[in-house]
């Protein structure tokens, strides 16, 4: 088994930090997506879309998508549950999860990938050819100041975004802070619940991985 | 328990169809995205993102995220399973789901709120204020047309989206295809296996939910 990661990047970091919560250990092999080696026919060859990550197994079978790689796991080492266990906990985390990936993921994105230099015609993830769109960053960060407004909410009423237990949406949330951060749009000081959240998930051994 | 839906809007149908497939049956409730009620105070109430649709249970708890909701069918329901039974499977199904999510939904939707005339101001989904960028259609039409040679190449060497089985993924699809059809992006015509299971998922019962 191995896993296609990125170092430096928002989506691998959420499969490290799943995986150093179950305690599982795979070898990586790294791509590098500012270089565009995601974008070269040898990465294309593993994974078409030009996304990272992606897991091999060890038949040779393989599952992309952050989410799809974590629910593997989920379902082959189910101790820590990061997915929940009842029907109800399981649709609460997926639907904060979810959450945090359009909400705020998808608009930090915008932010980051119409911005950087390094994305001028590389705006969608795993595409090239796209140019940046300056129009849609004003949008974008109204977008990241109302997620992180419903975050606050969310953590003055909950110790973790996905309920009262840790989970993959702390996860996702983590990750898409630390990536805001990138373009200086992290949680806005006066959050207090967002920040003590922060933290304390930043605390965890799994947050450096 | 009820469901907050709109009968016109692609993503509350996906949860029509998966309780159709389920056999379950729950009480609807209809509010109108074009007239604008899902943005007023009545509806943000039940849910403060303005997103259809929304499912409340008997105890008043509310989930929402369409795939949220879905799991939550899939947990209780568990027959027929639309979500997988192994974790590849599982692993695979949600991942195809996401695929066709953020490589066809987003871009359709993308080519669909900036250029239809009722969401001139309301180009993000939940919100208002936000003005259409024109500047976005055309990158949105190349990346559904990649999508859609995506979808092909799959469906070529697959008989349903997420596997051997119909499954969540093809819900997605479907829903995805039949609203790229109001701006004009529907399956292109040499996609053949594409339209074979075009044909056989729009001749299930269900996909009149």
């Amino acid at each position: 088994m191995k896993l296609y990661d990125c170092t430096m990047a928002p989506n691998p970091r959420r499969v490290r930090i799943f995986l150093a919560e179950k305690g599982v250990r795979v070898p990586m092999v790294e791509v590098d997506i500012v270089a565009g080696e995601n974008l070269r026919p040898e990465y294309l060859a593993v994974n078409p879309r030009g996304l990272l990550p992606t897991l091999e197994l060890d038949d040779g079978r393989r599952i992309d998508e952050t989410v799809a790689i974590c629910r593997y796991f989920e379902e082959t080492v189910p101790e820590p549950s990061l997915m929940g266990t009842t029907p109800l906990e399981k649709a609460e985390i997926e639907s904060w999860q979810r959450h945090v990936e359009f909400d705020g993921f998808l608009a930090i994105g915008d932010v980051f990938r119409n911005t950087a230099p390094q994305f001028t015609s590389r705006r969608i993830a795993g595409r090239s050819g796209d140019a940046a769109l300056p129009a849609l960053v004003e949008q974008a960060r109204e977008r990241v100041a109302a997620f992180y407004d419903a975050l606050e909410q969310r953590l003055a009423a909950s110790e973790y975004v996905g309920g009262p237990r840790f989970s993959i949406a702390d996860i996702t949330a983590l990750c898409a802070v630390d990536f805001g951060k990138w373009v200086g749009l992290g949680i806005p000081e006066p959050h207090a619940a967002s920040l003590r959240w922060y933290r304390q998930v930043s605390a965890r051994p799994s947050a450096k991985a």
